[in-house]
């Protein structure tokens, strides 16, 4: 078997990833900075802060992965793009992929963010869409893929770098698009939102994780746009949310402004990805959204139970 | 008197920073990873290793400097290139601004490389030409420029960035190709060299030192290109000390290979500098050289006499 080491395994998208490889027949470790989540079963689990690069090292001692899939990042809702905290995750990338690759590493995947364009491109291709990211979070992922493509060339390790568009699904930040209009909607409470003519490449994050993990289990090299290759309106996500849940009525499209840092088109081209790398996803936008809707109306039904 | 802290004050450049710094009226402390040097007077020291955060923070927090100029790198002679060792002072310089931010610090003066441009422009221009770096140094620093102009801006600090092009002078490293020709000149040696087609901005440190200096007392943003703006073949500049060592027969032109990662042309455009910047040099060639060629010859004298 081989051995497999996924950082910030118990994130949004981490978790989709540490199934995904344990699925492909890894034997999979995961990093948290918390604790291990009893509902992510078939990996042995690394309480670490990331930030320690002694505390980072001894784990890579211990477990001695021949993959490691990088996803750790502060990805808190609202202060993510600008915070500080990107600059720590910077040097932390940086010291991961050294002690990585000094512990006998063989291959390296990074997540990356569709946030690393120039968001004026609108179609975003790996090869010739510029790195000319418009906020502090795009700006260090864009460093940690070019200064890791460079250390990896250098010292002769195996490197990719996944580079995720709209991902939507189980365990999303509340606060995000598509869980604030379910749960809205699942409410029965009227949902303000914005006109929606912003066109996207949205993606259920099983299919995210799923399509990492076949990245990392294979042998391309570089960057690689994650993506369904479907574009859609946001009000055409929002308007399925509406008929899925029969609440169509209660959307307020309109309601919210525009904001004036959201292009008005950002997807990627997935040649590679669907080429090279072999992947599709397995969800519709129909099929993930339901996906999506059944697992927040058991959440609130559990939490209801527990009289939360 | 605004209070200045320079890092790397030892160094080649930084040496000069300092020198031009305590001209210009302000009181200068500089930094350095070993101990103070007796010869540079008019400036406090700080012993301080800058890859330690917490020690670095009690530097700014001491020295509650106003203007930082950050000149502190690892600049080994042919292994600074590719040395892992770059990564580290991305996470140090990151470190370094944001203390000095934190502390209150007004503006900030990075010290660049012509490295982060793409070699290929030839003519280097501030505003247009990529920052493609052909060598790990240089991708370095231009992450440091990068993230450092974000920062700055996001937090409203004044920042400018001077990226030095080919300097010598006194204090060099032997084996750089100023200092190997005089020394061997001066020995009565045959010197060996390629046949110098390159072509070069070549300034003296004490200039490139007053530029920053100049830099770092105004209020100009944004990179500044730090050069002569004259362009000589490195044959002028060899044959240049020949004549004034009067051992122009003993240089063996094209005994040496051209190194096939060496740019023909690489040349900076200084009307920044010049005209905003309001900086033009004291040396020209001949009298810089001249000043190079005494102070080698003095060290030559000096070590004779202690036996060396």
């Amino acid at each position: 078997l081989t051995r497999a080491l996924v950082t910030g395994g118990r994130g949004f998208v981490g978790r989709q990833i540490v199934a995904a490889l344990a699925a492909h027949g890894f034997e999979v470790a995961a990093t948290t900075s918390s604790k291990p989540d009893p509902l992510i079963t078939g990996a042995r689990w690394f309480t670490v802060d990331l930030m320690d690069p002694a505390a980072t090292r001894q784990v890579l001692r211990d477990w001695q992965p021949e993959i490691l899939v990088h996803a750790a990042w502060d990805t808190t809702h609202g202060s993510f793009w600008t915070s500080e905290a990107n600059y720590d995750w910077v040097s932390a990338s940086l010291n991961l992929i050294r002690s990585f690759t000094a512990e006998g590493g063989r291959r390296f995947v990074g997540v990356g963010s569709c946030a690393e364009y120039d968001w004026n491109a609108g179609t975003c291709f790996e090869a010739s869409t510029p790195l000319q990211p418009w906020h502090c979070y795009g700006d260090c992922k864009a460093t940690v893929f070019r200064l890791s493509s460079r250390f990896a060339a250098d010292r002769g390790i195996s490197f990719a770098w996944a580079r995720i568009f709209l991902v939507y699904g189980p365990h999303e930040g509340e606060a995000r698009l598509v869980p604030s209009v379910v749960r809205g909607l699942l409410r029965g409470e009227t949902v303000k939102v914005s006109l929606g003519t912003q066109i996207r490449d949205v993606m259920h994050v099983a299919d995210a994780g799923e399509a990492i993990a076949t990245l990392a289990a294979g042998d391309v090299v570089g960057p690689v746009n994650i993506g369904t290759g479907e574009q859609v309106s946001l009000a055409d996500v929002v308007g399925l949310i509406g008929t899925l849940t029969g609440h169509s009525d209660l959307i307020a499209y309109g309601a919210l402004p525009l904001r004036p840092d959201d292009p008005p088109v950002l997807v990627p081209h997935v040649t590679r990805l669907r080429h090279e790398v072999g992947y599709r996803p397995r969800h519709s936008l129909q099929t993930g959204l339901a996906d999506a809707i059944a697992w927040w109306q058991q959440k609130q039904h559990d939490n209801a139970q527990i009289g939360d």
